[in-house]
C-alpha cells in the first residue's frame, strides 16, 4: 500500500544516545547522551522509558512548542506491551497511538502521521521511538550477565530515543510518499541472524515501493535500510538483484553507520527501533538540510522476534515500512 | 483529539469464540466457535494466532471479498510481540499496522482505519484484535495450571478474536466520529484489579468526546465500555459523577455481558482485547441492523499491565478510546 503526500513537512528531530552510540562514529551528533546504562533510574525499563521522554522534551524544545501545542503521539518500543511508550505516555500526556513493529516503529509511526496530517485531520504530532541493549538483551535472548558467546552475524540492540515533528508547516523535508510493508516469512528461524530475516522483507517493500510509483532505485540519492547489518546487508543487495533486477547503488544500512564495527564490539552492527532514526535524525537530517543529499527513501526493517514461537521452532516472521522524504526545491 | 468522519462505514463483522464465549449467553450469535483451547494447533498461542485467521476468513467470506480486495489490515493482541497479529499476517498477506492497546486495541484500529477511510487514502481496510484465556493467564499472571486462588476483582480473558471490514461504501451502520484516548495513571497498582485501573481512562475519554461534540450522555442510545467488570463499572458510573458531573444512564459494560456471571466462574466478568468485539459484532450489531439502537459510543478500556513494571513496584497505566457509531438514516 503506497501513499503520496502533499502537504506534510518534518519540522524538527531529536536524538537521545546511551554510552555505545556516544563513543561511535556519530556521537557528536546526537543531542544528548547519557554515559551509563540506567540514566538515573534504576532498572533498564525504566531508563528506557527516561529517554524516550528526554527526546520528546528535546523536539519539543527544539521546535519552540509545549506539549499542548501538539494534537497527537505516535509511538512504539521493543519491550513487551510497549511499557517505555505507555510508561512515558503517562507523564507526556499527549493523545496516544501505541504501535508495535518491532525496528520498523518508527517508519509505521511516522506513515500514520503523515496521513492524518496529510488531511489535516491533525495539526501536527510526535513520533516516537527508542530501545536499550540491557532490556531487550534480557527479554529476547539472555541476561546480559550471562555472558553467552554470540554468532558473528548477531546485532546489537541500540541504547536510545528519538522523536521526529510532522506537521503541515514547510520546513526544509517534505515527506513525499510511503509504503506500508507486507508480513513476510522465508524460515529462518536463526534468533541471532536478524538481517537474513529481515533482509527478503525489506527487499519487497522497496519493490513495491518503486513499483507503485513508477521508479527507478537511482530516484533516490540514498536509500537507507536500518537495521540489516553487515551480512542482511549483503543479502538485500544479492536478493534485490536476483528477485527484481534491481542494482541498489546509492544505498547503505544504518547497523553499518552507528558504531565503529572494527573497534567496538557490536558483531553485525546496530539493531533497535531507535537505530535508524538515531542515524537518521542526526547525520543524514543534517546532510539534508545542508542539501548534500536530496532524495531519501527510509527503509525501517523489522523481525518480529518473539521468544515464546522461536521455543516452539516456528520461523521468525519479518515487516519494512518505507517513506521517502524530499528537500524542498527552494533550498536545493 | 476527536475526528468527525463524512466517508466511513461498518460493511462487515466478524466473531470467532472459544468454550467458556459460546457456553455465556451470546453463544449463538458468535459466527464459528472452538470448544476446546487450542482450535486445533499445539500451543495457545498458535491457537489464538488460529482464532484470528479465521476471523479474517469470515469476514471476508461475509462480505463476498477476497484478500487481494482489501488495501490494508490493522492488528493487534495482548500477546507479547503482538505474535498472534504478526504470524497471522504471514499467512494472510495484506499490508499490516500492527498496533499494541491492550484491551482497547479494536477501538484504535477502527480509528486509524477511520481515519484513511474518510480521506479516500485507502480504499477499504479490515481491523482485527484477539485473545486466549490460557495464553494470556500464562504470560501476564500465572500458568492455568498452577491453580492459584484470585481475587473477585479479577476478570476472566475472553478466547476469541473479531474482525472488521470499514470502507466508503454505504451500510447500515455509519462510523461517525471517535476520540483518542490519553494515558491515566492514578496509581493503581493491584494487577488483579483492572476495573480499577481503566475506569478513570474511561472517564476521561468519554468525557473528552461529549465535550469536544458538544454533547450531552444521552445523545447515545447505548455507551457500552470494554472490559471494565462489575467493580470497575461501578467506578466509572460514581467516577463520571463525581468528576464531570455526567450521569451515565444508556450504559453497560461488554465484560459484564459476555458470560453469566452467576453460573461461570469468571469472577467480576470477561476482559482481553476480544471481548468488546465479541459482544459488539453479534448481538449489538444485530440490534443495530434492526434499528433497536440508533447511536452507539464504543469505549475499549486498555489496561496497560506490564508483569517487569509490576514487578518494579510501578502502577499500572491505562488507555481509552472511543467512536461512535450510527444507524443510517434510511433504516431508522
Amino acid at each position: 500500500m503506497t501513499f503520496k503526500y502533499e502537504n506534510v513537512y518534518l519540522n524538527e528531530v531529536s536524538t537521545i544516545a546511551g554510552p555505545y552510540e556516544n563513543n561511535g562514529p556519530l556521537g557528536r551528533y546526537y543531542d544528548k547522551v547519557y554515559n551509563d546504562f540506567y540514566c538515573g533510574t534504576k532498572t533498564w525499563e525504566q531508563a528506557e522509558c527516561r529517554m524516550l521522554i528526554d527526546s520528546v522534551d528535546m523536539v519539543l524544545y527544539k521546535a519552540n512548542k509545549l506539549k499542548n501545542d501538539i494534537d497527537l503521539h505516535i509511538s512504539g518500543d521493543l519491550l513487551n506491551q510497549i511499557v517505555s511508550t505507555n510508561y512515558a505516555s503517562a507523564s507526556i500526556g499527549i493523545p496516544l497511538i501505541g504501535i508495535y513493529s518491532a525496528c520498523s516503529t518508527s517508519v509505521l509511526g511516522l506513515i500514520i502521521g503523515s496521513n492524518m496530517v496529510d488531511k489535516e485531520q491533525i495539526r501536527n504530532c510526535l513520533i516516537s521511538t527508542s530501545s536499550h541493549n540491557n532490556g531487550a538483551e534480557k527479554q529476547f535472548r539472555q541476561p546480559v550477565e550471562y555472558g553467552g558467546p554470540k554468532k558473528k552475524t548477531t546485532t546489537f540492540t541500540t541504547t536510545g530515543a528519538a522523536s521526529f515533528l510532522l506537521s503541515s508547516k514547510k520546513s526544509k523535508i517534505k515527506v513525499e510518499s510511503a509504503t506500508i510493508g507486507i508480513v513476510t516469512d522465508l524460515g529462518v528461524t536463526d534468533s541471532f541472524n536478524m538481517g537474513a530475516v529481515m533482509a527478503p522483507s525489506a527487499a519487497v517493500t522497496i519493490h513495491n515501493h518503486l513499483k507503485n510509483l513508477k521508479r527507478e532505485a537511482s530516484y533516490y540519492d540514498l536509500i537507507l535500510t536500518g537495521d540489516l547489518g553487515v551480512y542482511g546487508k549483503k543479502i538485500l543487495v544479492d536478493y534485490m538483484k536476483t528477485e527484481y533486477n534491481i542494482k541498489l547503488k546509492n544505498y547503505n544500512d544504518t547497523a553499518c553507520m552507528i558504531y565503529d564495527l572494527e573497534k567496538q564490539p557490536v558483531y553485525a552492527g546496530g539493531s533497535g527501533p531507535a537505530c535508524l532514526p538515531l542515524v537518521f535524525n542526526s547525520y543524514i537530517y543534517e546532510k539534508m538540510l545542508k542539501g548534500e543529499l536530496g532524495r531519501v527513501l527510509l527503509v525501517a526493517t523489522g523481525a518480529l522476534l518473539s521468544p515464546s514461537m522461536v521455543n516452539q521452532k516456528l520461523s521468525i516472521p519479518s515487516i519494512s515500512h518505507a517513506i521517502s522524504l524530499e528537500v524542498t526545491d527552494d533550498i536545493l
